[in-house]
């Protein structure tokens, strides 16, 4: 299960150019810079409601975008996929004992992840 | 440089879902069936001029999205490189003379790209 606060700016890396500059100051704020709702209410001269009400429209708003085009789900099935051919490579590169034929079906396996990300 | 088709299939496969029904359903006609003006035009019962504008309309839609959240962009950067690492791979697979600190260095060189790409 993917951590919120990744998923959220994972969210916001991928949909941020489609929140209003003012959500994506807070968001950014807020997430990357780890504010406060109340600092944030002090930095930008917003009540905090108004800070928090602009925050769940830019959550709810981000969601509504991966619901459509799905774009950060399917960027971590391919992160995953990648993550393991990257461990299929360093477990041949840190073998001790190596032959030939083993490596060649280790190689063709990976070859299938490759092919297989769409 | 990419063909025109290709790239108008992409922008529709990333970001099609924000189109309306109708939008979607005109370019699909015109890019997956192939169907001319004139034949979607009847299909779907709206004159010719009205088939030509909700396509120009939908593909401006759709390119405003790549615009702003170039995801078909990044895309086709992976799609560059994973065919690169496939390639790579194949050349190890298909080798007639084996050095195993050559595959090593070649598949050192394979996990940079894979690691790489983000």
């Amino acid at each position: 299960m993917i951590n919120n606060i990744v998923q959220k700016t994972l969210l916001f890396d991928f949909y941020g150019q489609m929140l209003t500059d003012k959500q994506r100051d807070i968001v950014e704020l807020y997430y990357a810079d780890d504010l406060s709702l109340s600092e944030i209410s002090e930095h930008i001269g917003i009540s905090r409601q108004g800070v928090y009400d602009t925050l769940k429209r830019a959550e709810t708003t981000l969601e509504e975008y991966e619901a459509r085009l799905g774009l950060v789900d399917r960027f971590l099935r391919h992160k995953s996929i990648l993550a393991k051919v990257s461990n299929m490579l360093d477990e041949i590169i840190n073998a001790e004992h190596h032959d030939i034929s083993d490596i060649k079906n280790k190689i063709k396996s990976i070859k299938s992840f490759i092919d297989r990300l769409e």
